[in-house]
């Protein structure tokens, strides 16, 4: 009986082995964000788990958002935040608030990471000129001091890389006149996920992947290359507003990543679990023609 | 007299050149603080000073406070700033906000240097775990969330230099069990330079170096060497507040030091003239032993 | 309960992660051998710990014996095998069967390493000169072409290591003249340890550690330090043949060691188990002074 | 006549400076089997030979069999040699023994090269994955584990060079599934110096070279290139035995070597005599439009 | 008042920033000759500006005549100078004379800059092979041993820069048969620089850049791309001699040299001035499409 | 019978093996003077032996000297050469033609190297700060310009050493003033050796080397201990001018180098042949306690 269970810890070990062996020294950008970031068991969770995959051989790049928290303060300070679209509209009043507030959470997860005994350097887009946006217009309306990447210039992310730094990202930008600018968490993750040419860039959301009961949580599909996902679509089988969150995938893809997982936040450990197990958390879109991932297919 | 005004613009770059050879690739910590801080064309010169340092070859590193903005923000969210002894009294939310503020105007900095065309990297004293403290009781007295540096971990600064990055930081540090703490920037200063044995470690004040005639800041004297300080406090020279600063100057040496310099942050480029000509703009404190600096002594 | 057996497994791989940590880049010698050499799947499962250690980050070292198909190989020639105190009676026709046999074992061990997907290279202690011996006279015996090992020169071994192979020894060494000798493998794996300064020693033995009850392997003690194993010897807690054992430990950690395993090969993957689990499968003996290795102690 | 004798000496060394010159850095693979591996001081002279090569400058590889060996040890444990084709009949017991031996045979080449005072390292073509086969079906019969090489992963070999190590390698390759097979060693030499890029592949063989008189051995053509031989064929200067050679050589040369030579084992010290005296004392094939040789030419 | 001083001082060297900025670590090479070799004084500044130029991240190289000299030394023998097109005419003893001399101001010259704190290295076209040349016959002419460079070898000139020395060059090369050859001051300075794909190549010489007016130095034109310099040309702005020197200029960069300066050498300093300063004291032509050197146009 | 003549040549080669084995990447020094320096055959061998040497792994380092040229070039020019005590008198003008001779006779050496293969780069002990000197004073007597060395900077010799160069460098140097100085070559051979802590230093010299009869030059001593040295000037077997000579030896080894050679240099190839021969051509003396040379001992 003892053995027994020394044996179920040794085989989950095991079982990691051969991705542990795949995913050597490759880089996984994390977009962090959502309900993860609120439940502190769930934060903890997540930040062990990219300290877990920067000691076996991974190279995370961890991207964050800090949209509550940036909420809470502008009302301490009098101000009612505004959405177009999904996008926060960001006068100069709640630039500065959000630049600050991001600023704190970052402050707080290196903070964590490092309890966990690996080093960590948090960075905005602005350091090292990470980040060069203009600002955004979508749908041709003007929201304010949000940015748009047009150039990513990846050397402060390297040397950290090299120099054995865990990089954690809050996205602020700057343009070619020194302005400062709010960016989207996705939208930054993926910008840096293609200038690195990352293997991985991992999703934390609100739901699971992609799923073909959306009722059923664990009827999530757990992997499909692009054609197929092309099909689904056509076929009725992703739906809604999965439709933009999977093509979103394709246009990282096409830029240069090689897989583009979909995780459920809510599951403590949701990356580990993704990465190490046959079965995985999530759905992973992959490029056609990359090798296939070796896990259980779903259908 | 075109021909005169060439000569003279040929000859402040070649009296810079004796000393631009001697501190080739040392490293000078800059402690910015004070009014230099408020006015924004002062603030420009600092960061045109420093930028200019590191490109003929000098590795300067800034630590810098932000007193004035971290009460302001403060009182917008309803706290009354405190101070004893010149520390600022800090509970859980004056901490919070502390954080953001210097965050913020650490990552302004970062900005300005960066629109001059050199990479900058701004970090706390979290980041690498570069500043480890533990609560600072001045006099016994608990004043909240101040910390107090027992260890630098130097990695995240060398690393940066080594990138060809210019290290901006503001003073916080956490304890052993991941809390954060406000840092005095002079005293992160003074054990940042300690730790990197740098060559220089220079202090924008709000007052000349070291006067002969309190009434006449042209009265500063250029160089004196620890021991002849000494004897100027013996002798009444050096009185009043200015005791405990050139104090301060002797234990930076005594850590590994080579010469401290106190500069009046109100003249323009004080950096650069301080540095580059003969005369200087500030004093300069040296270990006993260390060669002559070079330039005429003031007596 | 879906999600139950996830946490069990995330939890498995976080409860690794501070032992993954503390030991990165760390050389662990594994002396293989006994049982866990006959037993087919006991070989595998040694040699997928070995990978699994390499590829989170550990510099594994694999020295290993092949007693009995040494033994097997002479019967089948015509030769009886002998044995003065345990070891080898070493003629030249022995001699010749020996190193034959061990190259192939070792061979076979590269195999099993490469399908696993790194790469090694199996090497004797007479490649890049990496054991120089003298005859051994044990009790001023002679038993043939036995080595004592008088130099060890490791740049073979750091160099595979660097250039990312897995190496795997067999105990041949030769001497100054180009004779080649046989070596107890135990003994050649002590030697390496030390002249490697390597961190951990591991033996796979055919017993479980020091155990308090010898009828119970249960028993086991996790944590030793020498002074405390001294005071069991003394105290007639560590009796009988466990005795020299324990010595034995005592000698590579003066030579250098920090930490020697006396693993029950038996267990499968009892590598894995005793270095990445809080109890362990076997006992650990310690240098005094060096850190609490962070398990729970067994008293 | 003192001075003649030192003149004498002298001028040997300078005669070799060109080719010193010339090769210097080049790698060179040495095929080594037939007679010159039976005599003991043939044995020592080809060694002696590949060490003066590397100590100069070069870098050399050598590939060696184990023909004669390997039939003694089958026999001594009851099998029968048999060869289809000259290729060994290879079934699991034979490969078994042939393993073993060739690795007896390497170590004790790896010794005497170590005797000489390099380091030198054996390896078999499954270190490292070096030679990766398929099974060989020669005219489409089974001759049983004899490999075809379809893969060739030079890393290990690279590796050992830069790390200033002696290659010597035995040509057993594994498949696929890790499955051993037996290797012509000339097969093999050939994959290895293609692979490599080698600059020059020589043969040890029981002929001289290429003779325009069959039975003068002082015959031998000192330079060819793939045209001149391929006119030499057509018009019969050429025949029998050596056009399959000769054509074997022209491979090498398509896949990437520079020069093969043809070199008769018999002669001591054979290779140093080649390479460093004007004449010569084989046959080397030179891809067209490579400079010439510099020696003089034979016709 | 003083600070006045002070500000002008700061401002001199805050408007050489984006100058330094903008060639850092890029290579300029200076063809250093005329009248500024004669008088010391001059002699003097131009070495301060290389030293400087190097402290400040440039990495000069300079390459230098010594045409009074040589003619001053073959008078001392008894050799009259005789000139062809303004190629000296050389037979053997005045090659030997225009070696010796030339050696003799490298070294002088070597000492001038070593004093002022950097290391230096004298070479001449012969060092390391960097200069290959054939007999030059200008106009058919055979006018004795003047070189025509045929080859460049930086392999001297990159290491030296790498081990940081300030290499400083006199023009005699070799030909493939080992006869020294002299080359004229000018031409091997552009193959230098051709070969270096040097940024910068600057001529000092005895007259101001390209005026407008020719009898108002003052009217020099700071900066002309090669097409405006061609209609200039058209144009009848550009007369005279100047035409085949700017000519000259367009060689250089088709070859790959980014700008070309046509300096006046009798302006102390002038280097500097031309460099640091927004007007400039020269000439500088550039490639068309390079971006705007950013100083004031002068048109 | 051309067997014999093959076993002859290569018999030449592997008696070299042990010697180039032993001094793989050790420097020597080669003083280079005297007769060898005036004979156009001898000086080719002189050059030859280097660039051997260094072809097959050693690093040579050449000094030399440029005594009668010099002489012969102050009577052209009218002046009547003067020594005192071996030593040229100096006055400003003798200095001019001495630094303006031996650049001239470093150049042709270089040309000479290179057309050999080898890169080559002359260097005068100013270069890169070599060698600093003070006015020497040998008896208290006013010679002019002569200097002696009181510091070595070896950076430019390694690093060239380090690129692959074959320095060759002329014995002038400059004192802390930039004031110039003349060199006796063996002193300044003698101080490079040391500061490079040189394996050999080989002085080529117009006598065999330490002979026990005066009269017969083939009686030389092939192998001395200091201790053994000191032993025969009291026995009276070393007397008259060699006992200078001898005591210099032992400062050089006092000073750090291994071995010191005294060659004669009228023997073609006497480098060449005191290396790689088991006899020798002239006498090394060693330091007590090194390793025996290995050749046969002369008694």
């Amino acid at each position: 009986m003892v053995k027994e269970k020394y044996m179920e810890k040794a085989n989950v070990l095991i079982e990691a082995l051969p991705y542990i062996q795949r995913f050597n020294r490759k880089i996984i950008v994390i977009k962090y964000g959502g309900s993860a970031m609120i439940d502190d068991e769930l934060k903890m969770h997540v930040i062990e788990d990219a300290v877990l995959l920067k000691l076996v051989g991974f190279k995370p790049v961890i991207v964050h958002g800090g949209g509550n928290e940036i909420s809470a303060w502008m009302r301490k300070t009098g101000i009612e935040p505004q959405f177009i679209n999904g996008l926060r509209v960001t006068d100069a009043d709640t630039l500065e608030i959000a630049e600050m507030v991001l600023g704190k959470v970052n402050s707080d997860l290196v903070t964590m990471a490092q309890q966990l005994g690996v080093r960590a350097c948090g960075i905005s887009g602005k350091d090292g000129r990470l980040l060069t946006v203009k600002r955004a217009k979508p749908g041709m309306k003007d929201i304010g001091f949000v940015g748009e990447v047009t150039e990513v210039d990846t050397k402060i992310i390297t040397d950290l890389l090299n120099d054995d730094f865990l990089p954690i990202i809050y996205p602020i930008g700057m343009d070619k006149h020194g302005q400062s600018y709010n960016i989207n968490g996705d939208h930054a993750a993926a910008e840096i996920a293609k200038a690195l040419k990352a293997d991985k860039l991992a999703y934390l959301t609100d739901a699971p992947g992609v799923c073909t009961d959306p009722d059923d949580p664990e009827s999530f599909i757990s992997e499909l290359f692009v054609e197929e996902a092309e099909k689904l679509i056509d076929e009725g089988v992703i739906t809604g507003g999965m439709i933009p969150k999977v093509r979103n995938c394709f246009r990282s893809i096409e830029g240069g990543v090689n897989r583009v997982h979909i995780l459920n936040g809510g599951i403590p450990h949701c990356l580990l679990l993704e990465i190490f197990t046959d079965r995985g958390v999530g759905t992973v879109i992959m490029k056609d023609g990359v090798k296939y991932y070796n896990r259980e297919r779903s259908e």
